[in-house]
């Protein structure tokens, strides 16, 4: 089968890659759409290492598995677990110690005719949600995972910082709290897309030096870092979203002197974003791009890579 | 009257201060003993633009206040606050943001014959508490604003990083808790001391990565912040409790792929400590290094800067 392959920082489609067998507890998903996320960016800068197939965002079809999934349009969580270790036993499944992540940790990914996930990973996609939605089932997970840490009501004031593909999705799960939100960016026609919405928008000179309660910095950046700290009450809480690529240069005394909280966030809830998509909570079609077929992948790769291009989609079907 | 002042990174033993006029709300306190605090030294090198007398660890007799005070001997919480703004009216009164700061910030410190500080500033201190003690009010509040931001039980495993005069207090008072804690640090001397209170220790080596729930930060060194990071479990919290000089080198992928939660900790209840100490609780006698007069206060700097040395207090008594 076709597959984008990564291996010491190049990628490459492959032509000749065996179509995988499932182990026993796991599925064979035919996949029909996969999206290009930063942290695939990332991963070919090699800020990880990691050699196999690309991809972690996708939509597929059941062709071996359990049978009321035959056949049926999937999405799939992408930490497969061992369901043993201390981590999956308390409710933490995305830490458990023997992991495997799609197309990031020891796991081929979706950038490819095939790919398996354990069977309790997936979830079928409403008929009402077209495969370019469903696409964005895993990212709007990851922005809905910061209302799991925190509970975000209408007396917040909230910033998100970045207004990038996860920003945007950040800022549009926020929104439906009732928070007092602003989103600032660089890209005007990004953050018009958030002001359509009645999404408060603005530059970086619109941030209020200490003066929210809950800043999200999804930029991965350490200019929005400082921005994200800068904007911060005492007692206020940064969300760190984006994956960074390197250190980060932290004022660490201003985190003691204002007891800030400075909160890791990661994959989230997986029903709760199906659930969103379902009832058109979210748009998600605005920030789509383009899309290539999976045998132009090294062009989609490319395009991805352009400064403030949204996502970019691989088509199997 | 006499004082140790600071003006651009200079100290030095004044003698002719004036005594200070109470304002409208303060008393006007002899103060009979000042500790050290690592936070004085920082301020010594400059991490913080302060002019003035140094000094926020204090006990001091009330000369000119109410009546019920006066004569009596009291320790005094640090921040001077407005009562008004956002924060002292949501019970954050430490973050005030008209507040001055006891020898930190826009108000004179507490090495020095006289102070004076707002009256609901002040605790009476009991009999059975002696001066000497009764100087670690400050820091020993400050250990235990730890957990007034975490609920900590006999559930987690918690690692203080540093065995210095924070990392001392903030042990003994996590011991209490009943929480599995080790403590790390670089000498033999102040490990012993804590080991002797029946509180595992050990070397930087003896922490297992991501094994804690919890870490403690008390060095103020980057390489601390590094072993603290690297012993947190998945979703873990990293209390950051020492003020650092400069910036900190961090690595912000761990935080989000693990989604631990750093957090900023300083000052706490005077209330809570105070009765620990009443009911001795926390041994502070043992962290005493030595005792100066105030007229040698440059000689009492001096030896507190050096490496591995303990409280150094300041007697005017």
């Amino acid at each position: 089968m076709k597959g984008i392959w990564l291996e010491n920082k190049n990628i490459q489609l492959k032509k000749d890659l065996p179509i995988p067998i499932p182990p026993e507890g796991e599925a064979l998903i035919k996949v029909i759409r996969s999206g290009i996320c930063n942290t695939d960016l990332e991963l070919v800068r090699g800020y990880y290492p990691y050699t196999g197939i690309l991809g972690h965002e996708f939509v597929g079809i059941v062709e071996k598995g359990p049978e009321n999934l035959i056949n049926k349009r999937i999405v799939g969580e992408i930490n497969a677990v061992c369901g043993k270790c201390h981590y999956c036993k308390t409710g933490k499944k995305t830490h458990c110690e023997k992991r495997t992540v799609l197309g990031i940790v020891n796991r081929n990914g979706a950038m490819a005719e095939y790919l398996t996930l354990p069977i309790p990973n997936l979830y079928t996609v409403a008929d009402n949600i077209t495969t370019d939605e469903a696409t964005f089932t895993e990212p709007l997970a990851a922005a809905l995972e910061i209302q799991e840490q925190i509970n975000i009501t209408q007396k917040n004031r909230v910033l998100v910082v970045g207004d990038g593909k996860l920003g945007q999705l950040v800022a549009q799960t926020l929104a439906l709290t009732g928070c007092d939100l602003l989103v600032v960016g660089r890209h005007h026609h990004k953050l018009t897309r958030l002001e359509s919405k009645g999404i408060k928008v603005g530059l970086a000179d619109a941030v209020k030096s200490k003066s929210f309660d809950i800043t999200v910095e999804c930029t991965g950046n350490p200019d929005g870092f400082k921005l994200a700290l800068s904007g911060l009450r005492p007692r206020g809480i940064l969300v760190l979203k984006s994956t960074y690529a390197g250190k980060l240069n932290i004022d660490a005394s201003a985190i003691v002197v204002d007891e800030i909280t400075v909160m890791g966030s990661r994959c989230g809830p997986f029903d709760k974003a199906l659930e969103l998509l379902k009832n058109q909570k979210v748009d998600v079609n605005s920030l789509i791009e383009t899309s290539y077929p999976l045998e132009e992948g090294m062009a989609a790769f490319h395009r991805a890579q352009q400064k403030g291009t949204l996502k970019v989609l691989l088509k199997m079907d």
